[in-house]
């Protein structure tokens, strides 16, 4: 028997991976959740039939989720995850020794539990290092309460379902208040190809209360269109073609980065913020837009 | 009815797209050709079952296929494009005003004319422009035969099928010949994510003819992994992160390309030639065992 795993995007494109096995298969009070074993991208979560995470590429989404974000903060203490209950997240922002305090909440305790039992490399920090705290809550609840957050990374899936309110404008506002004065944030920020305009969208939408927002594209073979955007917005004025671009790439190194990560190079520090030609014009068609 | 193609890579890993329309299928001396409508992804020439460039994202690898290479070299004038029937690589040579002459080898005349017909977009310059040369005839036959080329530009398919001369060491080296005193090749050089030891073998083969070899890791939503790798090639000593970097830059510049694409940008012109860590520790694994 061959069993294959398929994703749809937009109706007209699909993602797919061949199973060698159904590892867990679980509806929780909040979704379905499933991990597969496959032949290429080793064992892959999926909730509600789409790809959250997969051992074969996690690591590029994970790490520049977290460093770049962290790295541009001059002493992230405390960190905020909303969402990402598959742990990878939480496993990258304990590489910074500085960092005293990572909260991770996720509202599904479900997601947390399986992937602590099948996909380790991912979740095993979760219990394993005492500045870890999990609370099984909804994000957008416990950001409306947090303050002085050094750094806040919104690790959701897709706008619906239970994420959907990390999508809003009114979520970005307390964003920004639950963050200190020089916080910095980084969110999942949807497909470059297949949904240019959704994440222009959310760039101006966070460009309403942060004075600085960029957009990092990644490539994530398991994610539709194969390359996917985060936003960093930033409560300090910085940017990373200036000064503050070398200060990053030296901060890399004093944090002991070096050699820990898969992806992330210190040279690519500056690079990974340079945006495809067809994105900036979508901005500048949308920013004369909205001037008018 | 629902048409759906699909492409597997590995036997594991999956890319569909929803097809509204076969507008062309034929079988040449060499390969089946297929032009597909699809609903996300635009036209799309198909070879032999594999995408070979859809009008969603080609610009993406027919840009990076041409620029970097062409704004590394001081002043080229002639071209020789290897393959790359469709039209898409010759229309952004063209694109820098100092090109006299390009010279197309398909081996195949039946891509040409159904890219002609059907993908004007891509194919259109081909016979619009005094400067271009089609040579339908076998592209390592020709690069034999070939002197002073500035550039060569080798958009193959994968190394199966006809291409398959074009990603042997023998090749690489005939290459180098054909090559003028500062010449300067762009190859495609597969997936860093799903094949990414044949990424650095071509990388490490082409290390033992010239001097200054760059992989370039492009986005491409419509191949395996989303994301490709280009080896670029070069007689000439030059670093694209120290000075030569520069001077590329200020090429794109003054070469009048500015706004002239869809993808790259001046600024992505050094940030393109990074590298991810994985694919680096590869390298270094493989050069060790070789010094050994």
């Amino acid at each position: 028997m061959e069993l294959w795993f398929s994703e749809d995007f937009s109706g007209g494109s699909r993602f797919g991976a061949r199973v060698t096995q159904v590892v867990a298969s679980h509806k929780s009070e909040f979704q379905q959740i499933d991990i597969l074993a496959t032949e290429v991208f080793g064992k892959m979560l999926v909730i509600d039939g789409k790809v959250q995470a997969c051992e074969m590429d996690e690591f590029v989404y994970h790490e520049m989720l977290t460093h770049p974000a962290l790295l541009s903060h001059p002493n992230p203490r405390k960190v905020l995850v909303a969402g990402g209950g598959d742990g990878g997240t939480v496993r990258e922002c304990l590489k910074h020794s500085c960092v005293q305090e990572v909260t991770l909440v996720e509202i599904d305790r479900m997601v947390i539990e399986l992937c602590q039992t099948h996909m380790p490399g991912l979740a095993s920090r979760l219990s394993e290092d005492s500045r870890v705290r999990v609370a099984p809550d909804d994000a957008s609840k416990i950001i409306q309460q947090a303050r002085n957050m050094d750094v806040i990374l919104v690790d959701s899936s897709d706008p619906v379902g239970p994420s959907e309110a990390l999508f809003q404008p009114e979520f970005f506002q307390e964003l920004h208040t639950a963050l200190s004065e020089d916080g910095i944030t980084c969110l999942q920020a949807g497909s470059p190809f297949l949904g240019p305009e959704q994440v222009v969208k959310m760039a101006l939408d966070l460009k309403k209360f942060f004075p600085v927002v960029h957009l990092l594209t990644i490539p994530v073979p398991s994610y539709p269109g194969g390359t996917w955007c985060l936003a960093l917005a930033s409560k300090a004025d910085w940017n990373p073609r200036g000064d503050s671009g070398q200060l990053i790439r030296q901060r890399f190194q004093d944090r002991g980065l070096t050699d820990q990560t898969k992806y992330l190079t210190k040279d690519m520090l500056g690079p990974c913020f340079e945006v495809p030609a067809f994105l900036m014009s979508i901005f500048r068609r949308e920013q004369q837009a909205v001037a008018r």
